[in-house]
């Protein structure tokens, strides 16, 4: 059996892409929390102590660690079918737009960090942020067209959907504008199971960290925690 | 014939993992080299003619556009043997290994930019930077000793190789510490052909790019220039 190491679901965008991806495959997996921690020193050797490079997700097979998500998802594509999509020039495309996302976005993932419980609206949508925001819209609308939906890659969820899907749960948080075709994926993609099963999970949390709280008032205005108090 | 779209063999660093994993790999390709403009709203308009990321750099197979180094080496991996290790755990490790290079060494990046032609030594090493530093160290030990060598994923040259490949420069450019295997490896890359014929092509470019020069100062004191004036 899998075992899959993450962090607290609220927070941890990276866990999010191998567990969605687990979970959308109906891969069977036994999932192990490590929230974050107040002191990043605790923590670091806490995490040692599973992922060689002190961050999460890691993915356990045996004796095999695979401590990245992107690597996780060819881990897993390699024993599994319909990681990627099949056809090939739809898999080309979907592997570069998911190592976009994996290398990119820096200002989207800094400005609008993952926050499942809260509703926010940034206090200014910089340059860059709008160039981020509008290269999502522009990917999600391209892979939908070209390779005829519901999922970025075709007629089913793969890793490309599963690695923007932390994206999917910042657009809901932060009011973020999408447009046409792409719209209708966000609203598709926080429909699934999966990642219905997650908000459920991500709202339930005791964990607060309070520097990932203080990172969304950072830039934006905080105008709903969906958290029951 | 595979197009391969580059920029500044000088300084650009992920033009150089798709390349040299290429031509370590003796697949044909042809290059075009598409200089960094000092108009960066210039080169944005430029880079999108051949990239949808209006990033470098691109791999073009006839109507296949991929615009991500690590995305070019999965593509490549399709219809070529030897771009991953043989050996299952070796290419998970190899995958998870370039993929922490791919989005991760945010300190070595930015402080320990890559000038092929420049040698340079940091005004401070801070302890992120340091912390970077000897996970380079911990990563190419780790593999060399867990595979056998001399390269990270076992006996020959792979996609793992390429995506330390612009590290290897760095740690020539600004006299980086290396320990035991790793500086035996450092030193066996730099001596590849792959690795030479860049090198000698980037001393002798003549678009000379003031905004990458200066990344150079901003961090470490400049102590010599490769190139000929």
């Amino acid at each position: 059996m899998y075992i899959l190491h993450i962090a607290n679901k609220n927070y941890s965008s990276w866990s999010l892409r191998p567990w969605i991806l687990l979970r959308q495959l109906d891969i069977a997996f036994d999932e192990e929390m490590h929230p974050f921690q107040a002191d990043i020193q605790a923590q670091r050797e806490q995490f040692l102590a599973f992922s060689p490079s002190a961050k999460v997700p890691v993915l356990q097979d045996g004796q095999t660690v695979v401590w990245d998500s992107l690597a996780i998802a060819e881990y897993l594509a390699e024993a599994h079918a319909g990681v990627w999509p099949d056809d090939r020039a739809a898999r080309a495309w979907a592997r570069a737009a998911s190592c976009e996302m994996h290398s990119g976005f820096a200002h989207l993932r800094e400005r609008c960090t993952m926050n499942c419980a809260v509703r926010a609206r940034p206090k200014t949508v910089t340059a860059p942020l709008q160039a981020d925001i509008e290269r999502i819209n522009t990917l999600f609308n391209e892979g939908l067209s070209r390779f005829g939906g519901p999922f970025l890659g075709g007629a089913t969820f793969t890793a490309v959907d599963a690695m923007f899907a932390p994206v999917i749960f910042r657009i809901q948080t932060y009011g973020l504008p999408m447009q046409g075709a792409a719209a209708d994926y966000v609203a598709r993609m926080l429909a699934l199971s999966g990642m219905q099963q997650w908000y459920a999970q991500a709202l339930q949390e005791r964990e607060i960290d309070e520097a990932h709280e203080q990172d969304v008032g950072r830039y934006s205005d905080i105008i709903a925690d969906e958290r029951q108090k």
